[in-house]
């Protein structure tokens, strides 16, 4: 609980600031034999990385991550997964300006509450360069749930500001910027001005993210409290910059009736998927949807009022290299969460209940 | 991570089943030297219970919890404080006949599918009978909390089905069979016609619920993974029957911008609040404000297509005493899950940083 | 980490003070789908309870043990099984002379100090009474570990202060009430005039138990920091009055050299088990062995010098209704806390690796 | 629990095998504000390191730590605080031929058995130079401690093989190769020889370390089961090669009167400290006292029988750099687990009771 790991039996522990020598982190409890390198971990990484197109901040990080441990000739031991990236550009220098003062929307007041002392390079702890590491661990989950049971799990941007962005197929995502599941050319140039318009401005916006897990297992989730809902509802809270997270129908269920939102159940399938493949904080085997909200990024050109810290007020403008909207990349770091959610839970399943019958006869 | 523990540093367990014997929790690591007795827990069980208007399930349960142990003298320990509620009113008949059936929308499938095995009793440890305990362990959490700090946890709903209830004074919350924050009488009249009219059509309907805690001192919360924010949402999420969980502006920051969002500060505090009292994972200082989706009961008596064990498909109509709108009674739920998650944390705090030091200059 | 819970995935968290109303304890994690009931467990309770022998202490307390739940038409489910034991002898007046002053050897002076309030009805939390709701979840463990794998866990005396009880055979263990592993009438006769003097004399004695683990599966235990014979060590000291922990040669291997030391392998199995069943803190498949030093009762009539809480000189003498030597009731005790470490780590073990192969061409 | 991570609110994780790039580990919940650099971590790796004098492992390692995070300005900013040291003197070759077979009193035979892969080169991950990170973390407990209670963690070397060392001062141990608190030179040159004839025999020896701790708090420590002394006992017992861990008198106790065994208080103190410094696991202000047995070292060139992974019979000698006694390097490590135990117990009673009162009237 000292807040710098996440899950139980698949856990992993990170480390590092934006602006210090390194950033890593260490995955505790990866089943052994199965086959890993650094080729499995580094497209994920790829696709969350700065500078990618000009609608994301232009800081440069190869990003390139390392193995230190836990994989002999090829194939994970059982015993720890350290990855390591190396920070290169750290240019301090932008953010001198906000040492003394607490930027509006940011990590800075609180931390400096919190612990009487904060590392102001780049947000320090509390940057979104800190989800790096975790796509990392996400991308080893992902191996092993697809191996395991032929999980998937894909992630997409379904709302840019007021723009809705219908999904018409995961193919499309790694084909435009914005990770949007369409190939709607007047759609997506709209999100292209709006950025554009944006960054003229000095502004940021928002996004809505969906990830969809796909041939989940039946049985996944523990009653009570560690739902499989409430611990997807608590990894993708813990992304930076969310502020809301639904499940399934989500907040449309407060205006649905029993007779509607209930999933009938025939001999071929559920006949509809409300429930976002969970019930009773179990999962169906249905497809396990997930929307997830994020606000505008905080660092912005706009002049705004604060304070500093003896309490004087200030006017804050946050120069240097920002994401307009911090939602184009967090697409690859939502579907990260999931797979850490879903493996935790399959461990954890196994350890209950044997290992899970893939052969179940199954519904969908 | 079995499931049916909550919190770290003051930790709820709990056990039962809608009709086994009788339902409880032990809850470790209340600080001691705390005045404690029945009487600061039942007025809480009290709001929860059912059968306290003609919108909720008319099951008869007193609720009456006794404490077995961690208080001496009528002041806490440091030991395990064990709540124990005995079950009066098990009509288990009303529910034999679906013991082969999984009802839509409940859980009977996931849990028969995960342990081969499950208590159709009322939906045995699903039920939301089992929030009961939870809602002890709250009134111990708010008592400390409110002693330490003045925090204080309300809640209140503030949408029913389409009919959205605006917030007008905590004062209304007990004076009307909703926890409605109105003293608006024709909008209660609407509340009471919409249910009167959803029992006599056999259905449900879903709610959205609001909870607030002030006086939050400045500094709880982890980074990265044990974010205030997230640990909430995982508590909420994990209420029965939730779908979706909101933090400060929630799902209205994706079409908001930064300059609209980020909430600047003054001298003489923060100028609004989006940020729901809440920034990178840490308290501000501000009210801690969360929503929550109730979906609508998924027990009605609507005829609905489901399956046997054996895959045969079947009609399913639950008879027996049910919520209408299990959201009705989920008010208390939602302030203990908040005031567990706030002392879990407080207790965290003062691991890591020492005693919060209350007279700190604070902004609001 | 608040103190009262036991294990990890199969965790047991006990409440209860020794005069209170009732103490019991939560199992969380047990497999579903095995046949269990109270008889079950009794019998461990009542090999544990006292007044079963002029020995131990008079105390008359039936210990009748009811499962409140995680068990339905008499098999677990999965959920929480909850222990119930009334306490029904509580003659508090035998404990009123030491409220204010500390017991040598006792825990009054630290949880006085710790908590700043403490329950001194006959040792109220420190008391060893606490152990049987542990013994209680033994026998569940014990249960589901002799059906899984074959495994059982037994105990024995080996020594009575300094009476040397040679093992001849687990048969001879109940056939006296010291748990002894002997037939040998000389040796017993010895112990129980041994045991007299002391009760006339007012003073009393230490002891070494044994447990012993046969049919372990190759494989439990988790490298660097989870190792079996650290989880082990953890166990058994942390069983009141225990002071020492060995596991296989324990301290005899101090002076051995590693010619001796090391087992051996054939392909028969291994020669030597000064292991004690465990290398790398993993189980070999050999006997897991353990040996645990208790410290004699603090609880003796000779006047000792102590002081009271405002610091001034008082001689205390305990009366009322104690063990001469605690050690003769801890056997039950010690098996059932190695019963959980094995069930915990078997599990732990399913999740990493899958179901454990019972098949495995093992040598033992 | 999985197996690499060793705390709970001051936890750290480690990494690495013994022939891998780099070893490390991530400290996460070190209290803010701390001064804190490598000068302050090397010395303790110093003390630990091969190559110190002929009686240990000639194997070249520097272990030259590198802090990568959590500190800002030469102070910790509660955040985690990753340690890395790479591995330097590689030769892997030395391991080659025992691959296939497992080497008696090692790891091999469990972690091929758990796993179904292990890392052969110099024992992976079951190697003794995987205590490195731990030394470095508990090198940062320790300044905690002492600078927060004026805590002091000591240990020495009280036997080697049959020859006792009786303590004489503290100020000894850093003046002979073998962390003996003694100037007797006879002693000493007999140890020496004692090596020098076990290093020309190619055999190993067991030995036996002591570690106190000084000026610790009173209430220290958790109820029942995480007990000051339990917790020491798993982190002394998961150290490599230990078999046997004492708290105060130890196995003496078995043989002890309770008149003899209760330590007795007076207004200036405890008269004696048989406890060693713990009643009912909560630590009384006294020195904490332990003892623990280790091992002789397995890897010896004396021929000694085993099988292969096929199970056929083998002979093996294991030549390569070896610790005649592991024992000798054992006393750092030893220090850094106390350290570790109870820095974490600090944060636990800090969040539980408060800030530790340092000016508490104390008898000692």
């Amino acid at each position: 609980m000292s807040g710098n790991s996440f899950g139980t039996l698949f856990s992993v522990t990170t480390f590092g600031e934006s602006h210090g020598p390194a950033i890593g982190c260490v995955i505790d409890g990866c089943p052994p034999g199965m086959e890993l390198s650094e080729a499995d971990i580094q497209p994920d990484l790829d696709r969350r990385k700065p500078g990618t197109s000009r609608h994301v901040t232009q800081r440069q990080e190869a990003d390139t991550v390392k193995i230190l441990s836990g994989v002999y000739e090829g194939r994970t031991t059982g015993t720890p997964i350290a990855l390591l990236i190396q920070n290169e550009d750290q240019r301090s220098k932008d953010y001198g300006n906000i040492a003394e003062t607490f930027r509006p929307g940011h990590a800075d007041y609180t931390y400096w509450h919190k612990y009487g002392i904060r590392d102001p390079r780049g947000g320090g702890r509390s940057s979104a360069r800190l989800t790096a590491p975790v796509v990392g661990a996400g991308a080893v989950a992902k191996k092993w749930l697809k191996q395991q049971y032929g999980t998937e799990v894909h992630g997409f941007m379904s709302q840019l500001g007021d723009i809705v962005v219908p999904f018409q197929s995961f193919e499309h995502v790694h084909a435009n910027p914005f990770f949007a599941a369409t190939a709607d050319a007047d759609l997506l140039s709209r999100m292209e001005e709006a950025m554009d318009e944006l960054r003229r401005a000095g502004d940021s916006i928002g996004a809505r993210i969906e990830v969809v897990a796909s041939k989940v297992p039946v049985g996944l989730g523990q009653p009570i409290y560690d739902k499989l809902d409430a611990d997807i509802a608590y990894a993708m809270m813990g992304i930076n910059a969310v502020k809301g997270v639904e499940i399934g129908a989500g907040f449309a269920s407060v205006a649905q009736r029993g007779s509607e939102h209930g999933d009938e159940l025939t001999p071929h399938g559920f006949l509809s998927n409300h429930a976002g493949g969970v019930l009773g904080g179990i999962s169906t085997g249905q497809d396990v949807t997930v929307s997830i909200a994020i606000k505008p990024t905080s660092s912005i050109r706009t002049p705004r009022r604060s304070i500093d810290k003896q309490g004087n007020p200030q006017m804050v403008e946050t120069f240097g290299r920002h994401d307009p909207c911090v939602g184009i990349r967090a697409t690859p770091i939502a579907e990260a969460m999931l797979a850490l959610v879903l493996i935790d839970h399959a461990l954890m399943h196994r350890a209950q209940c044997g290992d899970v019958r893939v052969d179940t006869p199954r519904i969908a």
